[in-house]
């Protein structure tokens, strides 16, 4: 059904979309959904969901009405970002609380991909004579929940790689000195990235290389990653001070020594390889998908960046840049095949261009992706 | 003197800036200037200059004075981007015409940094009774001259280097292959620079590999570049097809074979060299500053980028980001030496970032200048 929305209906659904994001740092595993109720051109309440095993969105927003209002509630508009639910999860069905509340009409962004809702919640809304309409300002609240998105469609989490390098496309000096290519704005943009992740994944050469503890050090963060290292040459020593951080540590190894004893923060597990005797990173993918991670932020370096690439597993690119010249003898980016032709080169759309402090942060996704 | 200055000031000076920028393409060799003149709060003139020969940015303001104004002329203010001359060049000073007018104030953005000038055309004015303030939006003053003062200041162009690359900072593939990494966009964008300079700095070899024309193909050009090639080994034919353009030629060769002719929009003169047997591109610079070129837009391979770079000759570094990937085995952008330390990086200001098309553009320049 094709519906033709009013500019008011933009600007609820925009309110909504605001209120869904304040979940970004903590509703994982379930999906950031805002609600906006609005009787005769006036919002009367409003809802977002903030963690797992608490009232969704539009509880919260038929809570959130003050008693003098209650009445208004009767033959209100709800506008949601996400297809209210239709099973029984942690809570009742969403779906079955908005024909409770008797509102007249839903304005629903997106259809939720979840296979246990996947348009009954809607048919539910509608079998009780509520007016339903959907595919308001769907792709940004597809944004809103790329991960989720990802995870439900295709049982893995969304990608996103982290790079960074000079303006010359160096990531580190011949001799390896890397620190401190960009400034403290954008090292405080990283955390914020990795507080918005389920997991950093990097490898274990990363860690003892650069000592990287690669936890969320940033206000917003209201858990830490789980932590994934790829430490295919079993590397990794469980002394190592990254084991100390708090943050839950998924150790990847090509074998598991039973008699190694690892600290209470850390699970061990041996990986699959695929048929050339790499690591099976789509496995991988799908073993973080089957943990209920909805996003990935991977920082590492050029090689394992170079075989997420060339796995099709990268979905998103952020590309720290600062204004430094560092020779083309310096490191690059990430490794790739040698291409014989323009043609076979990978282009990529440009999400968002700013500058973040001193550097320029860039975003970037696949070409034909969004 | 220090002086204070209103928010109409500003007002007025902005006008008087973007005046100015509308000599751009055709002023040089002089500077681009703008002047607008302001009687009981209104504009009652405006002008700016087009070309060298014709009247100046002062003249054009009190010449564009309807009759019915001409009264309020005495005693009104006078926004001027760059102080008024005071010497007779190829036509008149226009401290005296703005005396003659009888103003009764002149806001002056910049002092003159041609040494026939500066300062004296304040010095007139000031003595003839007239109240001068100066230093009102002076940086952005200055960078609408940036070649013009530079020129005066150090007897050479300013320099923009041109550099694209992809997102990776390669510039080709391995192969070679570099046609159309970015956009029709950034091209056209490439063509406006070419307008805006007088000189475009190019090596035979990238004329040779890549059949380069390095004209102005642009809507906005008034003149063409003067196209300097490198050519250290004297490599390039008097029949090459990069000739045939209208577009005049100096070319730079180790030496000069007198027996050989060359068309008539080519000048080849030989190269002075370095102790260590490069050629002098401070020399040249310098030769182009006698040539009374403003801007220089130097677009030429790694090794020649590289080359300027270490001779402290880059003023101002033109990225293209194209958003591709194409792998670290790919070539990069300019060649410096091998770096120990990260504190020997060169560190830019980023100036203006923004997209162009589909892809990116960063002007940045050395840090500590602007």
């Amino acid at each position: 059904m094709t519906s033709s929305f009013t500019s008011v209906d933009y600007e609820f659904m925009q309110r909504a979309l605001d209120l869904a994001e304040q979940g970004r740092f903590s509703a994982a595993p379930n999906p950031c959904v805002g609600c906006v109720i609005v009787a005769a051109g006036k919002v009367i309440g409003e809802g977002f969901h903030l963690r797992a095993g608490t009232p969704h969105a539009e509880i919260n927003a038929i809570d959130s009405i003050r008693s003098e209002n209650r009445s208004q509630l009767k033959g209100a508009t709800a506008y949601v970002t996400l297809e209210p639910c239709s099973h029984f999860g942690r809570t009742p069905p969403c779906a079955d609380a908005l024909i409770a509340a008797e509102v007249g009409r839903v304005v629903i962004a997106m259809q939720d991909p979840n296979p246990q809702v996947a348009g009954q919640g809607i048919e539910r809304l509608r079998k009780a004579g509520i007016q339903v309409e959907t595919g308001l300002m769907e792709p940004l609240a597809e944004r809103v929940n790329l991960g989720f998105c990802m995870r439900m469609r295709n049982g893995r989490p969304w990608v996103r790689l982290k790079l960074a390098s000079s303006l010359d496309g160096a990531t580190a000096l011949q001799n390896g000195e890397s620190q401190w290519i960009t400034g403290a704005e954008a090292r405080s943009d990283v955390h914020r990235w990795r507080a918005l992740s389920q997991a950093v994944v990097s490898s274990a050469t990363s860690v003892i290389r650069d000592n990287a503890r690669l936890t969320a050090r940033h206000d917003s963060a209201q858990q830490q990653p789980l932590r994934v290292i790829l430490d295919k040459h079993n590397e990794l020593d469980p002394g190592h001070p990254f084991f100390q951080e708090q943050a839950p540590v998924l150790l990847v190894r090509s074998h598991v020594d039973t008699k190694q004893s690892w600290p209470s923060n850390c699970e061990v597990i041996t990986a699959s390889f695929t048929a050339d005797g790499s690591f099976d990173l789509a496995a991988l993918m799908a073993e973080l998908g089957k943990r209920e991670i909805n996003n990935v932020w991977l920082e590492c370096g050029k090689s394992l960046a170079g075989s997420f690439w060339q796995a099709d597993l990268v979905d998103e690119l952020i590309l720290y840049l600062a204004p430094k010249l560092m020779g083309s003898a310096a490191q690059g980016l990430l490794s790739l095949p040698v291409f014989e032709s323009m043609h076979q080169v990978p282009s990529l759309n440009l999400i968002d261009v700013r500058c973040v402090g001193d550097d320029i942060r860039i975003i970037a996704t696949k070409k034909g992706e969004n």
